[in-house]
């Protein structure tokens, strides 16, 4: 068994090359730079450790987890192109630096590149993991969607924004650890559960997320606090407020978000204090957090092959930055 | 052994579904539009056709047809962002209708289908099934990369436009009727024959685009003739004319392509003429003709059973229309 830092060095060390062809530079070169950019490649990582979890790791695992993260970083790119997004880890997006048009087709092929990683593994697995991947794909398609579906209405409900982000987040968290899984010759009854305990977790993370952003320590978080409230953008913290709000709390918040006043941040934050939807927050975490507890206990292998798992958990959910 | 037109309407007849879930309409509804938008389908029938001169229709072969035509409208809905077409076969575009973000996100989810539609065939031949789809994926795009290049570029050779019109548009015909003559259980000689014959058509197909935009009867045409020319679009015809003219014509037709004046297209038009761009455009187009007619021939089935792809190469390369 490995620990999570151990698998990320494995899998970077592995990761590191050159994914694509080299001609014509004009294209393949624009998908090359995001992987350039890094990131924490967690999701390839937890398919190692879904594989490790029932058996060493099997070759195979890694292009799969190499086709998670190749996925991972197509859906930033074409979704950085819709948001307008003008930076990516602090460095410009693939669009602002070579163009709209390049960055589509740098999408395109990378998502081409990540089923060129699945067809290197064993055909007994083959039909399996290509399901499960294109299943997901699908659904992170759908979140993305549904994410912008939401900016043009005025509510939103908690379980339609709970739905979304189980799509655009979740589902892939989940899917990493089951793809490894199932290279791993798990159990369905296990594999399932290991989905779950991964897709609660992705949920909590949102939720962490949000509070964060909103609550978070200035000093440790890394980047202005408040940024979600200042764009309006819908938040776990943000729909409740507004579900649980009174009249007047609820009238005076929808009037700052349309009027945009320089003190804007601290108001609404006192607001999402009165109506305690800071301490919401915790609890609501809590509560995906011990959902997703319960399903990696349920999953049957050695309580001691989970330890990594666990250690993920905490990771992922208890940060405060 | 079908006609072309036997095989579109068994191919039609089984394509006129809804290839996509219900949910979310605002994303599916508008991968669902572009195909009900209609087309040739002229890639899933050359895939069948590539089946049935080896052998009987196997049911695989509809799935990787399928596949195709999704392929194919996928590069439709991105190519038509990229170029910001405000029309697709007299209709709105999809981008045009739902939005860019949308369409965006449709070309992705019609890709993602088409891997879906692919993993539904017998495991004997899905690992080369998926391996010359992706190949050929990867390498439309380039063309389409390379296209946007060359858009910038003040001259570009005939060579380099020849490799560009392969990617974009040559490989996915050469490669539909490969795709079918691998479920056929053809032999690899045989396979690669077909694909070349292909390919060479393609590329005798978009000379014969290239010169009926020109110098077509627009009572058959259908469209404006001398749309290229107006939009100093690089062709077969204006690359060699460039490369041919004597000084003095040479400069005039980029003098022309400047200054745009009113009668820029006839004025383009006596130039090409004048260089003998027309008689050139036939010569070179038979040449690519012979040498699909060449492959076609060297493949070691019945002649008789060759007859359907004769005639589709009659039809593609000899319309006037």
């Amino acid at each position: 068994m490995h620990s999570f830092k151990e698998l990320l060095k494995d899998f970077d060390s592995k990761f590191s090359v050159r994914h694509f062809p080299n001609d014509p530079a004009t294209l393949y070169d624009s998908s090359q730079y995001i992987l350039s950019l890094g990131g924490k490649r967690v999701r390839p990582v937890m398919c190692l450790m879904g594989n490790e979890l029932f058996d060493d790791i099997n070759p195979d695992a890694y292009h799969v987890a190499t086709a998670i993260e190749l996925f991972h970083n197509f859906s930033l790119i074409h979704d950085d192109i819709m948001d307008k997004a003008p930076l990516r880890r602090g460095m410009p997006t693939v669009h602002a630096k070579f163009g709209e048009s390049t960055a589509l087709l740098a999408g395109d092929v990378m998502l081409v590149m990540c089923y060129e990683y699945l067809n290197k593994i064993n055909e007994i697995h083959r039909k399996q993991i290509l399901s499960l991947f294109n299943k997901t794909a699908l659904e992170v398609s759908e979140g993305q969607q549904l994410d912008m579906d939401f900016e043009k209405l005025d509510s939103v409900s908690l379980d339609e924004y709970i739905r979304m982000i189980e799509l655009k987040t979740s589902v892939l968290l989940g899917a990493s650890l089951k793809l490894g899984a199932i290279i791993g010759g798990a159990s369905e009854g296990n594999v399932n559960h290991l989905y779950e305990f991964g897709k609660n977790l992705g949920i909590a993370f949102q939720i962490q997320d949000d509070y964060l952003d909103a609550f978070g320590d200035p000093d440790k978080f890394g980047k202005q606090v408040g940024g979600d409230i200042m764009a309006n953008k819908k938040t776990f913290l943000l729909i409740h407020t507004l579900d649980v709000a009174e009249e007047q709390l609820k009238h005076e918040l929808l009037h700052l978000m349309q009027t945009n006043p320089p003190d804007k941040v601290q108001r609404v934050l006192a607001i999402m204090k009165a109506c305690n939807a800071d301490a919401w927050a915790k609890e609501f975490k809590e509560k995906y957090v011990l959902q997703a507890m319960n399903h990696l206990e349920e999953i049957a292998v050695m309580s001691k092959r989970k330890e990594p798992l666990r250690e993920l958990a905490q990771f992922l959910v208890q940060r405060d930055h």
